[in-house]
């Protein structure tokens, strides 16, 4: 009899409503990291919390608020799902290093420390050039490290990612890529940057959305889960998890405000084009929280065992959110 | 009979009094462009022109807003000094290109694309590395120079700012700092940056602030004015003027400000030292407003010309002023 199985998604952005929540419960999805900033300041950023607010006190039947692992397990117990928030972008700490603290305070467990573009900190994959951390980037690592929130390196380039590896004194995370050696994509990554991820002890959380997929939305579960299955010869089974990417329901608006934010007067059309500016259509084996089973049936499938399938599930991030949600130990 | 000899300091940023608009007076400063942001948020930004939008209204007799060169000329015949706004740091228009019309329309004329650290435009001369300028970065020069918003690199990195002079359609500035062949500090600029800038029409502002001068606040007005002189053999004397960073009356934490801004858990000290972090004391030969007359008798006394110390006291600036506050031109 091996240890509980949890199920953690560790990144979506849908469009949320009851419906989405009862399909996380049929779903049997213990904790969602779900991002609640893109570009927004931290004022903004604060609107979307209230957000969130009116959505716990509505349906604390389906959610609850997460702020550590333990929180997963009472939400197993209670038949809920915790809710985790991210940052996609540093946009909501400012220039100032004393939001850090805040916003962890306020809940907040992942930060990328760049969305696309050149931040404060660190350099996103869609620059031309990427000189690493900067000075701010460096204080705020370190601020990150003491109150417990976690570097997310998703949508950053590849210096930066493995500068931040090397500087942080707490594994990092990768919420939502998969391997640029099983689909070429600019916001996949380097064999390089996941082995010195992983070896440092930081998890990497695989992607459904279209366009990090091999043969995009049409994408079979079987690559998927071999894809996955070489990802742990190569990094380690216990540092790989899900992190589906799922905009669900969202209008593709949304995806504009994503590419484009404030900063640009042309479009931008990121991982998209011209003729194809939308939200790409989903693979038809994952298109909504009730699809976990079959990614599950899809990892047996490719020879994991039960423990390995446990832990890529939900159990890996489980351990990591024990282990870097709070305060630094003191040396 | 030569043209009218104006009189511009092209970067101050004093505590302001009715005492110091007076020594302008008395100085026959006929226009001062005055720094509106550091570290400011837009929003902060636009709390320190409500604080001028004061000044304007209780020493209207000494003082007036300008926006133009015209307003140059108009200020001279009221006997007043027009007063132009800049920022040192885009912080102003936060990650939102749509604030730089918005913030020209308030009146700026010139804004820093980064100020010693990197931004989301450009990179700062206190970084390790310098990428050069940013996606946003593009974007936001385009718009500068559509808008007729000057862009100043005093603060920038050296491949930054050759970067913003190249992908510039006009003429920007460096508004206050001085070659670092006459003293090798990192705020100077090197000779082929002072090459490309003059090069393509942009201007030089010589700066008094001690951390820039050879010899600091021991130097002599001598060396200021051959510095100058050879400055003009390499550059034109039309493409230089001054900008002296005159910080007159401000208390040593507004310097700890400039340096720390709310980026910094540890204290920075820039220019300075653990043992010397306040503001240095000015030369004997230049303490205020007053002083500009020295300038004037150092520059004859090393041979420039009437018309060419005319030009470097003010009339270079006019005629820049004149080109670049305005929309562009349609081609």
């Amino acid at each position: 009899m091996g240890e509980t199985a949890y199920r953690i998604d560790n990144l979506q952005y849908a469009n949320w409503s009851e419906k989405i929540f009862h399909q996380m419960r049929e779903g049997r999805v213990d904790a969602v990291h779900v991002t609640i900033a893109y570009h927004e300041t931290f004022r903004e950023m604060v609107l979307n919390l209230e957000a969130w607010n009116t959505w716990f006190e509505r349906h604390n039947d389906l959610i609850m608020p997460g702020r550590t692992g333990e929180d997963v397990r009472i939400a197993r117990e209670a038949g809920k799902t915790a809710i985790f928030f991210g940052f996609q972008n540093p946009s909501p700490i400012e220039d100032d290093i004393g939001l850090i603290e805040i916003c962890h305070q306020l809940g907040a467990r992942f930060m990328q420390l760049s969305y696309n573009n050149q931040s404060l900190l660190a350099t996103g994959c869609y620059e031309a050039e990427d000189p690493g951390i900067t000075r701010f980037g460096k204080q705020a690592i370190a601020e990150m490290n003491r109150v417990g929130l976690v570097i997310d390196m998703s949508h950053s380039a590849d210096r930066s990612t493995l500068d931040a590896i090397d500087l942080s004194a707490r594994p990092i995370a990768i919420t939502h890529a998969n391997p640029h050696w099983w689909h070429a994509a600019l916001r996949n990554k380097k064999d390089e940057v996941l082995k010195a991820l992983t070896t440092r002890g930081g998890m990497l959380g695989f992607s459904l959305y279209p366009h990090h997929l091999k043969d995009g939305g049409d994408c079979t579960l079987e690559s998927f889960c071999q894809m996955i299955a070489e990802s742990a010869s190569r990094y380690g089974a216990q540092n790989l998890g899900i992190g589906t990417d799922l905009c669900q329901d969202q209008p593709d608006s949304i995806v504009t405000w994503m590419r484009n934010g404030r900063w640009s007067k042309e479009t931008d059309f990121g991982e998209g084009s011209a003729a194809a500016p939308g939200f790409p259509p989903m693979p038809s084996w994952f298109e909504d929280n009730r699809d976990f089973d079959a990614i599950e049936v899809g990892l047996k499938a490719v020879g994991f065992s039960s423990d390995e399938v446990a832990g890529i599930m939900g159990n890996n991030w489980l351990r990591f959110y024990d282990a870097n949600f709070g305060p630094a130990e003191k040396e």
